[in-house]
């Protein structure tokens, strides 16, 4: 089986993934309306192709908070990562840092922080915070994140509570016996938490979280221009404009859609980010034609795993790579 | 199997009921254009979810007309609950009452009114008319219900005459011998009365009607502005934005839509409500956005009688009370 | 089989009819876009219903160039009813006397323009024809129609050459021998005469019509304004906004979409009638709203036809009949 | 098997063609968008048709570039004809000057030029060209054309690199050992040559190619309006708007759609033409009625070529022929 788009490794994943961890990778809410909008609203955004242009060299790097990537691709935060491949998290910490990009390790990891760094020393990773009831927890993770050389904290805003993912609930979806939430083992022991995130949290609970940090904040589920004010108003250093792939509200906006308001409204006084259905290389160069500075990747990023853990994450990656750099060229 | 949403109760009528009973709930007018506009027209409302707001804590309970409900649904009235559940009726209201909700019994129903009330004493009951050819019957109902403690009465406006429901002029639909129109038992032994109805009904029977009883009146079927200004200025209490689950004209406006412009006319004058095509807790939440007072639904609650009666139909308002709060917290 | 509504009779034709009688009659030109249009127009068409008006008596009755017929929906022409009954146009200038309704023969009719007369005295017919490079052949068919009582005469202008049907390419259809084009049989045998229209044919030639009859003269296939306009002041009585059932230019405008340009351009100086794509009583409804004086239904009245002669055709028309009064009442 | 329009061609050719070499003529970019909107963009457009005109008399014909040809459809470049029929581009050409229309012939040609003209002497072809990074190859090419009576240069702007087509990947494409690309023997053997085409290209290359020759120049691959006009400005006789058949650039503009914008730039200052999604004659005239002065197809004349080689693509060529001049006086 030829992997030539990020599709076939959908497709692998389809196939061999258990059902039960197929379906919770796949998973919207309700009806699955956003997480298919996130998709097609890349296909409604059409190009302006220009022509003789000499695309002979070209630089595909970038920056994001002051550090260089590869290309504008980085590593969304999803869970369960030994869901899709044994070594879980360390895999894909391996496979980010050999394509030196960034990963976004999510705070419902299988792998604990430290294996998360051990498995990649020196490789550019952000931190994913979900903020807990108990906050005494979260505030230990954040400052282990810290210690362990991640470089910011992406605060997930979009969570107060579950979305509603009907196959999960059919499935009675939970972690298997072995697998943990090893950053949360302390609080419960396996599945998805009920109610044990806080949903009051609010715009003042930034304050809270500078308090007990360096680390640049970044705020992801931003999807109007009026929170993406009050992000920048709360002092973060970036935005992912973000519906949690179509998780949690249903039937909102598509992240793309909602990329060009927030864009708008922050005026360039933080790096805004997005993700949600990145499927080709072309869908890269449209979203920073946008505005955004760079994207990230979910579930393709957990087909890679899937097909070939570290190695599969990689063919992934660099398919992306060079599908973006066509287009730039063929754009013109 | 698991019954998560209300599109499992849908597909669990349509496995068990006989297919001349299905055939009669599922129907729409010709070509079910306008049955089936219901449902999409909510899938192209588009929410703007808001983060970080303390949600926490929420109330969900509303007020129709003065009366305390434990979430802004109640059952639309719909007729022969005896072909989904051999207690017809009873169990509706029974249920209705377990869940602190309000019941709009049908004129056809297949239970008498007192059945009805006996079930479930203290219930939140409205009555639905039709005014026949035979006022005298109509009359009595009336006065039945306002001495059975009905707290309101719903004039339907849209029937003068039956539409055109293919598969029930197919099937020749009429009731099993064994049930009975137990309203109307002395105007016709069973089936849909030809004819009984009167066709010459005119906003001047709101007149009638209002001395008759001292019952708040609700007119359902309205779907345009000035047909909403008529009502309010004959002094109705409340609009029903309705087009009888498609069953009547087809073609016409889904009720969502409706609802906007009948809000709008109405200026806060008379409470406004509206069923058609609400299947999870997220239309809900848009149609009171869009300024209902609160929704009914007509179908889900004969899919929840025809799975379980009572039972069933309490599983029904329950699922769509945890989705209603649920998108409520996730859209901030 | 319950014939409950039109396409129950398209269902019965298509089975039963000949599979190269059938395409000859479903035929569109080319990809079959605009045949296909002409019914979906309909169904973009939304009603705005009112209630609560008085719908006990209704007069369906109208008049077309003074003329009442009992409802306002009459049989446009079509050729080679033959290939649908035995009795061909004879059994369809019966029924149309039944239903008290106008009948528009049509040039390629497999009976005389005598037979169809006889077979029902007394019944509103109007002529339609084809203006061949044979133009005595012509002259005679409209003296003929004159003197057999045909009130009016209908002039196709949209064949200058026949359109694109691929199935009838493919199917090589022609006439099966034992019937012919009866009132033309001095020019041609059977089949589809190659090139025996005039196409050359311009407005002014509807002065030369008019120099031979004193009836009125209707012009059949208007699209736009423009020709309208020209239309009405080349002296014609009447305009029937037509695209042949889209069997000529393929992705031309709906015939229900073109309506409101003609009758706008027209200000009411002559009637205007549509045919194309009226598969229900709303859809005549919606025609007459937009400002149709009448209209004519092609392929059903064959599908009525193919089913039981007069009597299927009959049927057809009372569906209509009772579907359009069931519509006035609903819509109020 | 009728051959009554151009998809009985095109399903011929997915049945008898290898399906590497069906899969490489049918193939698109990515995802395939752009191909498919070539076709859809025609069908969103509506005639508007006039009626009674004299269509008696039609002329066709036209000339490019001051060379008549028999009606405005010639042959796009496309490569590998040898894959389609044993004859390849022999049979193309023969096929072109039988029918009195222009043929560019391809610089990926499994004939050389010599072969092309020998076998259709007197035919009127222009010379398509990729500019490799080997200028010497290509001015050598440029050169043997014009001696050759290549009557103008089309250079190909949008292929700085091969678009991604997903099934040539996947079939690991290449042309069979026996054929070649002839006119680019000394360059390398066969397949797609990987990074032979210099992606540094720029609009000053035209200068280059005009100081080669006296041949016109035309530019193929313009879809914006600040390309025309840089076109024009830097010299060239003509633009064909085409996006390589959705090979290119997945997910921009349809050529039909790219043209309108083109031919308002340009002014009439060169010719403009039109690629991509010709598959009726009515799509030639929407062509022209929005300023192209000749449209070219480039798959259905490989499907012709599979059909039957010269005489099938005679056949297609005949069958657009009669199409547009029906759909000509259909529409008035």
């Amino acid at each position: 089986m030829a992997m030539v788009c990020l599709s076939d490794f959908e497709a692998y994943a389809k196939k061999y993934l258990p059902k039960i961890a197929w379906d919770y990778f796949a998973a919207g809410a309700d009806d699955c309306t956003t997480r298919d909008e996130n998709i097609l609203a890349y296909k409604r955004i059409r190009f302006r192709p220009r022509m003789l242009r000499d695309v002979s060299v070209m630089d595909i790097r970038t920056k994001i908070l002051g550090s260089e990537i590869s290309f504008p691709v980085g590593i969304a935060p999803t869970g369960f990562h030994q869901l899709a491949w044994p070594d879980g998290e360390k895999s894909t910490a391996r496979a980010a840092r050999a394509m030196n990009t960034c990963y976004i390790a999510s705070t419902y990891s299988t792998c604990t922080l430290e294996e998360i760094s051990a498995a990649a020393p020196g490789g550019l990773r952000w931190f994913q915070l979900y903020i807990h009831r108990n906050r005494a927890a979260s505030q230990q993770l954040v400052q282990q994140a810290e210690a362990l050389g991640f470089r910011a904290l992406v605060l997930t805003a979009d969570l107060p509570y579950t979305g509603k993912r009907r196959d999960d609930v059919r499935n009675g979806f939970r972690l298997p016996p072995h697998m943990k939430l090893k950053n949360l083992e302390g609080a419960f022991e396996y599945g998805l938490p009920p109610n044990s995130l806080d949903p009051s949290v609010t715009w003042n609970d930034i304050y809270w979280l500078r308090s007990l940090t360096r680390l640049p904040i970044i705020i992801k589920g931003i999807l109007t221009r009026d929170d993406a004010e009050l992000a920048v108003r709360h002092g973060v250093q970036g935005i992912i404009v973000s519906n949690h792939g179509g998780r949690q509200l249903d039937e909102g906006p598509a992240t793309i859609d909602a990329l060009v308001e927030v864009v708008e409204a922050v005026r360039g006084r933080v790096e805004v980010y997005v993700d949600g259905g990145i499927r080709k290389g072309s869908d890269v160069l449209k979203a920073l034609a946008l505005g955004a500075k760079c994207v990230f990747i979910g579930r393709p990023a957990v087909w890679g795993l899937a097909y070939k853990g570290e190695e599969g994450l990689q063919n992934v990656l660099r398919i992306l790579q060079d599908e973006f750099r066509l287009s730039m060229a063929l754009a013109g």
